[in-house]
């Protein structure tokens, strides 16, 4: 009878990254004396390499001691910290932002799963980038919403395939997603790209969610854009938070939905109005961590985050170049964004390795290192790997799976 | 075509306590003087005298300034705040929970959605009180999972109606959830009751899911017991959190689902590996508030509660006097725990007044009293108030609801 004899937890079972990594890290070798080297799951916070601004500390500290805010927060977050997010982001756009136009969350995963819930109804569908970000499908699964993908392509520098998002999209498409800076890519979006997506997005009449939680993470040669910028082509949902650029505090939990919807179309919607009447009912934000955001805005200087991306730069530039020293392994693109790369595994070159999970568990068992396989993001055979680590472990890291490589690499003359 | 012509947010619309209470204040009359009487949402952090422990805020600062904290939480929390919480709760149990028997959320209206997203099944339902806490129903409704409510009884000091439960429960229930001290009765309930409670479930072969948010938050003369107590006769998963007690650190956001389940029934259907799985892809606690559990549940004093409920017992007294002088409302049992209270309103006593929510707006405009109408906690005509305000302005609000009463009250020998 009933639940003693039934069947719960039917839901429980979506991916994450989280979860992918962490059944890699499941096969690691606990005898190995060799420290970890963590490429699966971006957290340089554990490196001390990747402190936050003490700004940043410091305003948490304040807002925390000051007893001022440990009330609940209203649905839409406190109205101080919406109205510094949106003049933080008009910065960079052709108009301003209101209070009314930012929503905020707890953190980026939370603007996702509520841009999902919101945009779910029978027979609707939204268009993702493969690759991809497995919280989208997870979310969307959830909610009973249709996901299709698209292709990001890697010989043209993980650009959208704005041909495949027309040929997938259909008159129940609702909202098509891009990453940029883009995980798990690397890559920066032009201003040109995005024009053409913000045209691609209006022809199909459906609206862009940027995912820009990696926005201004840049330090190749692309200055970052936010997509809010075409708002007037097409109206703009940007995800974002506080995570990434403010190394690294992903635990703050702080992000943002922002819309760049200067003709008004998701207000006509009340597109804005749903997400509020979902976050009635969904997690808030810390409200101390919201008293703090002006702070953390105002005070944070632009020489912490010229350093920032100084080490980011170096790291990719290192992870490039080990990555290119390894024969059974393509870097399509050099990473110029986000903390993350895509590579090819080029599994003609090796022995005994069955594909890209195959890899990653024997690399972990047998070299310490964890890696995401790609297979989970959409791409079979690729592996994403995170560079946020300090230079030693990056580099010994590196090498390891380069031995690795050489040890199970097929004959030279296969090569 | 697509959205710009369709029609989005179908998933937006759900109730909770505070778009109830939200609309309420859209009817206040900005132009009165006087400050606004809060009695519609439980939010006592905003005045001096609900000011949390000073350990606890200095535990949440030293993690903060740790910077050992700002990691990316493991799906179920970490691993020493889990412990903590385990043994915390142990305490009170006849067996020790483990770390593993204990998942940390972003709050406790976290553990409710992630409870019901995991119960959540084609065809199962689940038992609800009335009067309850509507964000259950709300993220049922969210999920699909079907609700069934049964009642509360005011004649028995707002006990469980347990034929009720039998009456509406079939081979498809799958949980039926208590809470326990009640919001919004203000009741707490026995050990034998929890015991009969506990009996029923095992009859239907239902889990029990016991929302003990405002765990020992009592003051009357009946000790709170967890449900977990009677985990050998029925297994029960509670939800619980450290807003309440530690007054009052809402915005903390530090929830837990702990099952207390000695006989494995929940171990065998996966239940605790179903909501690790769902919280892959929700929210985090923010990590150092996780950090600082220990340390806040270690150096938090009696004295600290002992005073905290003092002051509770002090203004449901208040309130509970105050109550009983004005005519058309009626208080069928004397709150002794949680902050809130469920009140009848006698409209036959009333004139132009249609009912509960027509109250609430008008007491609002004309006496800038905040209140939450009962119908929204599926108890129309009732009133639900809350009494975690500081006296004067509780003894001033409450005087001002008598007033409204006297001056919408019917010709005296109506009454």
């Amino acid at each position: 009878m009933a639940f003693w004899g039934g069947k719960p937890g039917a839901r429980g079972g979506q991916q994450s990254i989280r979860s992918l990594v962490r059944r890699v890290y499941d096969f690691l070798d606990t005898s190995d004396p060799r420290p970890v080297a963590p490429f699966g799951h971006g957290d340089p916070s554990a490196f001390a390499c990747f402190r936050t601004a003490a700004a940043a500390t410091e305003a948490v500290v304040a807002a925390v001691l000051s007893g001022k805010h440990s009330r609940y927060s209203p649905a839409a977050g406190v109205a101080d910290a919406r109205s510094a997010v949106a003049a933080y982001l008009s910065r960079e756009l052709p108009y301003e932002l209101a209070a009314g136009d930012v929503v905020l969350t707890a953190g980026c995963n939370h603007a996702i799963e509520i841009m999902i819930a919101v945009l779910a109804s029978p027979g609707a569908n939204v268009l993702l980038p493969r690759p991809g970000y497995p919280t989208y499908e997870a979310r969307a699964a959830l909610c009973g919403l249709e996901f299709r993908h698209f292709d990001l392509l890697p010989e043209k520098g993980w650009e959208v395939d704005l041909d495949g998002v027309e040929a997938v999209a259909d008159e129940r498409t609702v909202a098509m997603v891009i990453v940029n800076p883009n995980n798990p890519c690397g890559s920066v979006y032009s201003y040109d790209h995005l024009a053409k997506i913000a045209e691609t997005a209006r022809k199909l009449r459906v609206m862009v969610i940027s995912d820009e939680v990696y926005g201004h993470c840049v330090f190749g040669s692309k200055p970052f854009v936010p997509m809010g910028v075409f708002g007037e082509t097409a109206p703009v949902v940007t995800l974002g938070g506080i995570s990434k650029r403010w190394w690294m505090v992903p635990d703050w939990r702080l992000g943002w939905i922002a819309a760049s919807d200067p003709k008004g179309v998701l207000r006509d919607k009340k597109v804005i109005q749903s997400i509020i009447s979902y976050c009635g009912i969904s997690v808030d934000p810390v409200t101390f961590v919201q008293g703090a955001i002006p702070q953390i805005i105002a005070k944070t200087d632009e020489a912490f985050f010229e350093n920032a991306m100084n080490v980011m730069r170096e790291a990719a530039e290192i992870c490039y170049q080990k990555l290119n020293d390894i024969d059974c392994i393509t870097c399509p693109h050099k990473p110029e964004g986000s903390m993350v790369v895509m590579v090819k595994l080029d599994l003609c070159c090796l022995d005994g390795i069955d594909d890209d999970v195959d890899f990653c568990t024997k690399v972990a068992r047998e070299e310490s290192v964890v890696i995401c396989p790609g297979s989970g993001l959409g791409m079979k055979d690729w592996l994403r790997i995170t560079f946020a680590v300090d230079r030693p472990l990056l580099e010994d890291g590196l090498e390891r799976v380069k031995s690795f490589c050489n040890r199970h690499g097929k004959a030279k003359e296969v090569k």
